[in-house]
């Protein structure tokens, strides 16, 4: 079994192999650009480790790590021009260093690109490798659909919350996964339980999420809390306080929610407040674990050795231990 | 071997099958409105009409057929968001009738939705249908960043110009005629020769739609004239006279079009002046005709009977006379 830190560079050495430097240059520098904006490469690493759990051949996966990878970064590119987002990565959105127009079409030549690189996997899985990374690049769309409609309504419920993250984040990690263990020959029901392992991970990694813009120490997180806060993001947190406030806290939530013009630190405290006297972060974390633990059972159900499941347990492990 | 509207009812019945009655609703609904927003259906009828020609047996030809013209329409989608276009068809169109947004996102599924049709090539041409696809459909992107850069510029060449339109225009007529060839077991020659055929029939297509905008008898082609010199359009037409025109002249039609208040009438008058002294719709016309003998020249090649060939010629001959 390969490490983690190995894996990661196959993919960058792979990705190092995507030459983008042609014409039209306006079409393939946002493209570069994109993928050289070093990303933590997770999906291409899930998909190498989950090959490499049924089989010592991982080269065969390589390129359909990658394409999944570029299909993540096309996500982005379009996500940031929806969310009118300035700033990926510590470096201005491709929206703004060249133009919407410019981002639409490098989106979708990413996406081809991908493609062309996912459907290098080889025959004896190359239909249900297609499909099934279709199925997932579909679900994604259609959970930056509910993304976007929940930022206009107020009575979104924690199922409706968990069926868009599960779209919008899920699915690709769990089709990481699933792609790495076809690649692998996986029999079908291993194929299965490693899917619902990265789908029950990834809810809990986005719950996880929505917690650490509360409550995360922004000196070893090393990001502003409060975002989500200020913005009104329909998070877990939000949509649990908004169920379970009652009466005058409810209406004081809603309140602030309304508000159009506030101070950033004082709202943050209040909601903070509101979060707290309704225990909020436990019931966020609660709900997480209560994923991360469903996540582990299904890996424990693949009938690998346990030297073999480990990499994949710790990577799973430090996805979660973001916390400390 | 089966005509044209035969084959156009074929390509309406399977599209009619495809279901995006589904949730979310504003991911799906802009897809149906468009796909059922009745265009010609002329590279999924190519793609039949191709694959009809070296097999009787069309069946499996009609999915990836349908994916051609499900691409198509996602183009057309993104470069009405890219063009600010307010019409297609009649209607209004999707960035406007919804939102640029869910112009972005439907498109991105309907690309998505293109390539799982696409892939429902038989095994034995799986692969280079999906390479000839995925090389089809990023030219398509190419192409359309050229368009766009072309707008800004004032020194296009005739030839970059005719590299912009193949790339835009016909590598896709092109594709739908390959894969057609292909899925129909066609040998490598006669695949590539349909292939130029329809390269050299896209490339005469759209230089008689520009020498249209100029010349056509609106009563006949139903369409206003001059809406390309209105708009200042880097047609082949205006390309042609910015060569040709010297002194007095280029600096006239400098002039008209860096005017930025200008009666319609008065500007398409004046520039239509300058194309009849400058002999600029009969270079055009003849430059149209050098690539539409080119075309019917690879047609010629291809080795089966000249009965098989017949309808092909007739829809070519059909769109290229348009002028009557």
């Amino acid at each position: 079994m390969q490490g983690t830190e190995s894996l990661r560079a196959v993919v960058e050495e792979r990705i190092s192999k995507l030459d983008y430097t042609i014409q039209p240059v306006n079409l393939y520098e946002p493209i570069s650009y994109t993928l050289n904006n070093k990303g933590k490469r997770i999906r291409p690493i899930l998909t190498l480790l989950a090959c490499n759990m049924f089989s010592d051949k991982i080269e065969d996966a390589v390129n359909p790590a990658v394409g999944l990878e570029v299909f993540h970064n096309f996500t982005l590119l379009h996500d940031d021009i929806m969310d009118d987002a300035p700033v990926r990565r510590g470096e201005p959105t491709v929206h703004i260093k060249w133009n919407a127009n410019t981002a639409i079409l490098s989106g979708d030549t990413m996406m081809i690109e991908a493609y062309k690189l996912v459907y290098q996997a080889p025959d004896y899985c190359l239909r249900s490798v297609l499909e099934l990374f279709s199925n997932v690049a579909v679900g994604v769309c259609e959970g930056q659909m509910y993304d976007m409609e929940f930022e206009n309504r107020n009575d979104v419920t924690e199922q409706e919350y968990i069926k868009m993250i599960t779209l919008k984040t899920s699915v690709l990690i769990a089709g990481a996964l699933k792609i790495g263990a076809l690649i692998g020959k996986a029999n079908t029901e291993d194929a299965e339980n490693i899917y619902h392992f990265g789908l029950n991970l990834g809810i809990a990694f986005q719950l996880l999420d929505d917690w650490l813009d509360v409550y995360s120490d922004p000196k070893v997180f090393g990001k502003k809390t409060g975002g989500d806060i200020v913005a009104n993001k329909k998070t877990y947190m939000l949509i649990s306080a908004l169920a379970n406030a009652k009466n005058k806290q409810l209406a004081e939530l809603n309140g602030l929610l309304s508000k159009e013009t506030f101070n950033e630190k004082e709202k943050i405290t209040a909601v903070k407040n509101i979060y707290n006297n309704l225990n909020t972060g436990e019931l966020t974390m609660n709900k997480a674990k209560e994923y991360s633990s469903k996540a582990f059972e299904y890996l424990n159900k693949i009938k690998v050795s346990e030297d073999k499941k480990q990499t994949l347990h710790d990577l799973g492990e430090s996805l979660l231990n973001r916390i400390k």
